[in-house]
């Protein structure tokens, strides 16, 4: 093997998800045709990545300063909060169009086999933004596994004091979903969501 | 979408071969999730690459001075040469363990419908290491492609006045190939090919 640096990129590639020694290899020669200028590129946008990249404050959504565009554009919904596990889910929400809201980024679930506990989850944030925002529907987009589940139902009870409604996103057969290779769960749930036509 | 490092660093990623937006996007949380020292270390690996990486000036190999690992260990086969495309196909072979002479890279094949013509292969050096080095054999492993088959020929017929003897590597159904799904190309070849049991 052709030692050193392409070695070492390998090794740092295979570290990804996803992407064994194979396709390391393969990434890591490809890089290495291209113009140096990419490898370059790409090389100083990672090694600055943790330092660019900021929290909201106020939604913990990433951006480049202190509040991300969503906060900062007035033209959004006020009264509509929508809770996210992830930046990535918001990112998938906002893609379907279909919330004009803001968000509430957790950065956490509630995973109590794993040790994770509701001192994990920001939630006094949260109320504190209700209050303040005036905050009149939060919506729970976290997933609908197991964990994100137990978070869902953690929130609609800890906010139940606040006194703002609060509604879990729909569960249900997925857009072109096949009745027959949809599991068991997804179609129970998808009888119990069942709505007036 | 969370702006500047996120999407620079997605875009990049998604020029990769084989990486979408999709996986461009799911591999830059990824790293934003993970300890910045990952994204630091592979940052500096890849804006240091093409300083770091050096072509050696024997055989075309990439190492880390003038003279590649192969081409410096004393113990390899000296009498043998083995012409390859590229540097990944050099690795394929080490892994097998089955050559144990020194390699000539071209870092290019014949591709006349690209306009890519005898001119861009390495045949003057080629020759004099073959002359310099006393060469016995030059086993041509090209890849078994029409561009790699045409540099194949190419290079036989241009090596005939060293009078080295010039092989190529054998053509056939691979370990484990079911000849069901092997196509016609290579079981005709697998017949010419076929040797005393």
């Amino acid at each position: 093997m052709a030692d050193g640096p392409i070695t070492e990129l390998v090794e740092l590639l295979a570290r990804l998800p996803g992407i064994g020694e194979r396709t390391a290899t393969r990434l890591a020669f490809h890089i290495l045709g291209l113009e140096p200028d990419y490898a370059r590129a790409l090389g100083r946008t990672l090694a600055d990545l943790h330092e660019r990249v900021k929290r909201c404050e106020l939604c913990g959504n990433f951006g480049v300063s202190q509040r991300c565009a969503i906060c900062l554009d007035a033209r959004r919904e006020p009264h509509q909060l929508c809770v996210v596990a992830r930046v990535q889910d918001l990112i998938a929400i906002e893609r379907s169009g279909r919330f004009r809201g803001r968000y509430h980024v957790l950065h956490a679930l509630l995973a109590p086999l794993e040790g994770v506990g509701p001192d994990r989850l920001p939630l006094a944030a949260l109320i504190e933004r209700i209050g303040r925002e005036g905050i009149e529907e939060v919506i729970v987009a976290t997933p609908l596994s197991v964990d994100g589940e137990a978070t869902s139902m953690y929130l609609a009870q800890a906010l139940r004091a606040t006194g703002v409604r609060t509604t879990r996103i729909a569960s249900g057969v997925p857009h072109g979903g096949d009745l027959e290779f949809t599991d068991q769960v997804t179609l129970g749930r998808a009888f119990e969501g069942r709505r007036e036509l």
